[in-house]
This record gives structure tokens, C-alpha cells and sequence, in this order.
């Protein structure tokens, strides 16, 4: 740890070279010299560096030997030298006149100090369809290494993630009492003539707050607070405003626990009133749909085995839903707590090892109304461990 | 507003109709026959469309004629059809099966769809250095509309948005009075031994919660709140911990109020103990600097006039600031409530305008501490309009 780096530190060194001898021998496999992360979640998982600076250009290189690099403004290199585990010699800052240029790009910085180190050469991997990876970044890198071969990159450390640590799982764990909490403080409060901005505020409250009983405050979730109301419901990504709640409406809460920046996100639906039957056999689809696909989450079965199971009971059910019903989830940042690697769908047939962790979103948006009770799980030798505990059923406030 | 649609709506369908209008006879101007906005404040300005989803492709389309043309994931078309002014046969949601897939691309979907319309053809704008935009999006645009001819439209539309309305001036007086409540919410409660953690559940609450003077509520603003303290100060971008607050120590906090995705940020210094006085006179320099600075934000002007006036009176005081002195500001989404089209720095010569808001950001970030005072302003006919009122001097709690 250098002097000026701040405690506790989210790994040890020991984790980040273990990491980093991993990534190497897989570069290798797939014939990477190096590897240029744009994704902030990648980026701290490889370096240690987490800050709210991805909105300008920044990355982490990992060359071929070496510690891994750090690149961004360098009024953020000061927020580098605090939280990575490599010396200072692998920090860079560019000059402020690079941001929002129509003259410069930071990438042209970056060609000329990866350059300097002979890195513009061989196959370097470059995230192409990340957020943070735009199209002039990428035209501006080709344009200042031409004799490097680009390649996709996408989703290469995003792998590596996947299966979880017992130190990330305990991470999740702690996400998972934050979450249940945010649960329980919405069902305490939610009543007809609450505003939406004031459960949001309840909301927050309980996911930040320092917790004597475990010791540990909250974190920022990657997405903020989801809780559309009737037919809002219908459309599962609008944020929300500042009216009050309506009686008979059912509102879905799709929130999550955030703790060392590892997500555990969980859906629960409340009707305020007598909920109509439509939702009543929805719920107990989808109820006994997750309990299928929590059965198929075993070590050995697929994605897709659990999508099937769980697929299967609501067909049965005449309930039709077209999109996938779960994602990979671990360490992120803003815009999404999935992982981006493996699906909960027909099709994706990754094999589940112990230690991989998914939202399993069983969520239902029909045409005019929405229902969600989601799981978060952690794959194990055995049945998945289930990180929240609370009942899964719609909790109606009449 | 078709029969779907939430209210309130933040703009009349005269409006967007205006808007369409005014980017018409540009997009002539500047040789555009099809504009792709994927920028999410582009969108909203656009089409009224603003939900969580830009961690999914998509985009909205202005084609030669007809109104625009919302793309997206097809669970986020129902947000669409209750958001969007525009009838529901311009809203096209794409299959679930394009989600984060290795085999199919959303952008190959909306190829095929630009093709029924004939609007292949021609030059297309791109926002080349939007984070929505990866490398990989423009090289699948490329490949399924061979016909075209790519130009980078990063910024079009944010510059179209620079001069703002009365109507939207009136949301960032509304954001201003949410920041200046969450200003005096820290101030309550600041003190040694309060962790971050529960400071920042203060902010939100004050930054969300209904407000029965002004009849509003808070939205989430696009960054969130920093706070760092000592040492962490001086690194701008680092985010909070759960660690108590320490005697002696100087924290700013960073934060803005969002209302209507209408941003008013204001930061300000708070320290716990006696001030060392290099924080003495690093204030006195920023708050002489900052008036003079307030002085030139005149119409006529340009914005490195603005950095001028307050770089020459750091200067005098021996100070350095090698980064930016603010940027402008207004409808915003993550991860930057900045507008990303004027800077307040030396070399950008852009002519003031009534009506243009910025951010006049003028922090310290020194080698072992920070110092931030900063205004949100417009520019008026004659002195500029400063949205808060909060002390600009720091606040000592000894």
C-alpha cells in the first residue's frame, strides 16, 4: 500500500498480481499483447481505482509485463495515486486542454505515452462496445498506433469476473443486507398520498446509512431506484416523480444494495388496494416459475437451463414474457449492476460454476401493468444460496 | 399528448415541433441528411424520452422529414409510447434476443429499419464522442448502410440547446432551490464523528423530498454527491466512504439539484477546526477571482473572458489552477450534468449569450488538499443571474 492511499483498500495486492497473472495467461491464449480497459468496472477491478471521473476519457492498460497503467485527466490522477496498487510511474495524467476538444483527444495522449513504452505494437484488445469506449476514441487510437492490429476486447475482463471470490461474496453479502433493509423501510412507509421523490428519499436512506448491527454504510447503486406505479409499471426503466401514490396501483421497487461498489439488486411488487386478478395469477406463475429455476441453478446445468425451467412453468401458465429473466451481476458502476457476460435466456449455454452470481429478474411488464419479484443467487456446490431474505410475495397494503 | 402519456409533460408538443425546426434548417446548413442522437439528454430534448436505459443501444432518429423516430430495447417502447410526443408508429422497439449479444447487434436492427424508410442514403450524423455511441455501434451503422456517408454530429444538438428558454430557466431556478436546501441540510448536520455515508443519505433527502413552499420534488441529478475530505480533496472525482468526518480537515462538497433532468450544481467548503491559512488565502483569491470572473459574464463577451478576468486575480495571489474554470450546463443524464459544448477556459472564444448557463467551477484540487466555491449563473442582458444564494465563504464549524 503507498503512503497516500487511503484504508480499508477493497483487495489486497496479493488479489490484484493473482488477477493480473490470470489476465496474462488468458491474453496470451487468445494472442493479446495488450489490453486497453475502458470499462470502470474492469478498471477497478484490475487497478483499484473507482472514481466518478468516467465521464471524461480514462482507461487502464495492461501491457505485456509489467503492472498495469492507469490513464485519465490528470486532475483525477490525484484520485489514482489514492486508490491503486501500482507506484506512481504507472499513473498518467493528461493536460485539462484535452478535455472536450474539438482540437485534441485524449486518445492521441494516450497513443504517444503507450508508444513511448513500445505498446503500439502486436494485437491490442480494445472494448468496442462499452459505454465508455466511443467511436471517435477508437478512430483516434487506430489513427496514433498504425502498426498495432486492433481486436474486440468486450466482455474479455468481464469473464474473468465471473466466478467470485469468498471476500466478493461476502461483499455481496453485506449488498444483500443493505437491500433488504431498503425493503423494509419502503413497506413501513408506502401508503396512498406518499410522494414518489419521498420514497425515494426513504429509499436512499436505508441503502447509505451507517449500520452499527453490521458495521458498514452503503454505496451508490449503478442504477437509481426503480418504482413505477400502474400503468408506469408497464415500462420498466422510467424514473420517478413527484406525485403521490394511488390506490389501487401496484407499484414495483426495483432497487439494490451497493457495498464496496458489489451490487445485489431485488425486486418486490406492493399493491395498494385489492389487486386485480391478473396480478394474482401472475404472482403465482412467476412464483412457481422461480422455484423451477432456482431448482435448475446447479453446478454442471446452463443458463439457459434455468431460463427453460423457469420459462416453461409460465408458458404453462399462458403468460408470455420476451425478454430474459436474468444477468450476471457483481462489481459496477453507473450505467448497470449486470455484469454483461452471461444471460438468463434460451441460448446462452454457459456452463454455472460455484461462485458466479445472477439476478435472476422475473420481472412481468405487460401492456398496461408490471409485476417483479426477483432473487439474487449465488451459484454453490449445492442448491444456489440465495443472498436476501424476504418473502418473495406482493405485499398488499389494502 | 396521445392518450398514454404521463403528466406532467415538461414541454408542449409546440415546442419539439420549434426544436424540429431549428435542427432542420442546421442539419441544411451543415450538409445532414439524418441525424442519430444517442446521447440521452439529446433524446430528451428531442422526444421527451428520458428513462434509465441508456445501459441498452439506443437512440433517437431525425430523418429528412416527419417528426423524430424513438429506438430502442422493446421493453423500454412502453416507456417510450408514455414519454414521447411523437405517434406511436415513430417508436420502434427491438427484440430482446439483440440484448448484450455476441451473434446480433441493436444497431444492425436499426440498419434495417432506416432502410424501409429510405434513410440509408445520403450523410448521417453521429455523435462520434458520446458515451452511448461505442465503436462498435458505428462499425455495425457502417457496415448495414453502405450507401451512406458517416459524419461526426458529436455536439449538434447540445449546442442547439446552449441558449435555454424562459421556461427552462424557470426548472433551474426550481433546481436551485433544491440545492440551496441541501447546502443548509449539510451545514445542520456537519460535524466531527458524522460519517459520510449518513451525510450523503442528508443530502438526498434534502435533495429529494417534496417541498411545500415551492410545490416540488427532487430528481436524481447526473453525478453523485462528493464529499471528500484532507487529503481526498484533492482529488475532485474520488466518492464517499463510511468512515466518521475528522477534526481539522477541510471537505467540499460537490453537489447539484436536479428538477425536471434540469441541473443546478453548487459547491462549497466546510471545515471542521481552525482553517490553516494557505485555505485562507486560496479562498480570498477564489472569491476575488470569482467576482471578477462575474464581471465579465457579459453578452459581448466570450467564455475565456470569463477565465481571464479569474485566472489573472489567482495568478496575482500565486495560485495555479491548470484545469477548466466551468462549463455549461442544463438538461442532463449520467454520468455529467455538464453540456459538453462551451468550456470556461483560455481558447474558447465562444460569444455570451443571454440565456447561456454554465457552471463557473472554481475548485482548488492541490497536492494534499482541496477547496471548492463555485455559482451556476446565466447570462443576462446586463449582470449575469446567479441561481443560489448561499454564502460563498467557507463555513467553519470549530
Amino acid at each position: 500500500m503507498n503512503k497516500l492511499q487511503r484504508t480499508p483498500e477493497r483487495y489486497t495486492t496479493e488479489e490484484y498480481q493473482d488477477r493480473l497473472d490470470k489476465i496474462r495467461l488468458r491474453m496470451e491464449r487468445e494472442g493479446f499483447d495488450v489490453l486497453i480497459l475502458s470499462d470502470p468496472s474492469n478498471m477497478s477491478w484490475v487497478s483499484g481505482y473507482g472514481g466518478w471521473s468516467f465521464y471524461v476519457h480514462q482507461c487502464v492498460v495492461i501491457g505485456p509485463d509489467g503492472p498495469p497503467l492507469w490513464f485519465g485527466r490528470s486532475q483525477d490522477a490525484n484520485g489514482a495515486y489514492r486508490t491503486v496498487w501500482m507506484s506512481f510511474d504507472n499513473v498518467i495524467g493528461y493536460p485539462d486542454h484535452y478535455v472536450q476538444s474539438t482540437e485534441r483527444h485524449p486518445m492521441e495522449y494516450l497513443c504517444a505515452r503507450l508508444t513511448d513504452r513500445g505498446w503500439n505494437k502486436g494485437t491490442i484488445g480494445v472494448e468496442m462496445d462499452n459505454y465508455w469506449y466511443s467511436a471517435r476514441a477508437h478512430e483516434r487510437l487506430q489513427n496514433g498506433m498504425p502498426d498495432a492490429k486492433f481486436a474486440d476486447s468486450t466482455g474479455f475482463i468481464n469473464w474473468q469476473r465471473a466466478v467470485k471470490s469468498e471476500k466478493e461474496l461476502d461483499y455481496m453479502r453485506q449488498a444483500a443486507r443493505i437491500v433488504e433493509r431498503m425493503h423494509h423501510r419502503i413497506a413501513d412507509k408506502v401508503e396512498v398520498g406518499v410522494r414518489k421523490c419521498d420514497l425515494v428519499a426513504e429509499i436512499y436512506d436505508a441503502g447509505l446509512r451507517y449500520d452499527e448491527w453490521y458495521g458498514h454504510g452503503g454505496d451508490y447503486p449503478a442504477i437509481v431506484p426503480l418504482l413505477p406505479s400502474g400503468p408506469d409499471a408497464a415500462a420498466p426503466h422510467l424514473t420517478w416523480d413527484d406525485l403521490p401514490m394511488k390506490p389501487d396501483e401496484g407499484t414495483f421497487f426495483e432497487i439494490a444494495g451497493c457495498y464496496q461498489r458489489y451490487h445485489v439488486p431485488l425486486s418486490r411488487t406492493i399493491y395498494l388496494g385489492k389487486p386485480p386478478q391478473v396480478f394474482i395469477d401472475a404472482e403465482e406463475a412467476v412464483l412457481e416459475g422461480m422455484e423451477a429455476g432456482l431448482e435448475a441453478a446447479r453446478p454442471g446445468n446452463t443458463c439457459e437451463d434455468i431460463a427453460k425451467a423457469f420459462f416453461r412453468v409460465l408458458e404453462r401458465h399462458g403468460i408470455e414474457k420476451d425478454n430474459r429473466a436474468g444477468y450476471s451481476i457483481g462489481l459496477s458502476y453507473p450505467p448497470d449492476w449486470g455484469e454483461r457476460t452471461m444471460s438468463i435466456r434460451r441460448g446462452d449455454t454457459t456452463e454455472l460454476r460455484p461462485g458466479m452470481t445472477f439476478h435472476f429478474m422475473t420481472g412481468l411488464w405487460m401492456d398496461t401493468w408490471g409485476y417483479e419479484t426477483t432473487e439474487s443467487i449465488a451459484i454453490t456446490e449445492g442448491e444456489p444460496e440465495v443472498f436476501c431474505d424476504i418473502p418473495r410475495k406482493m405485499l398488499v397494503k389494502d
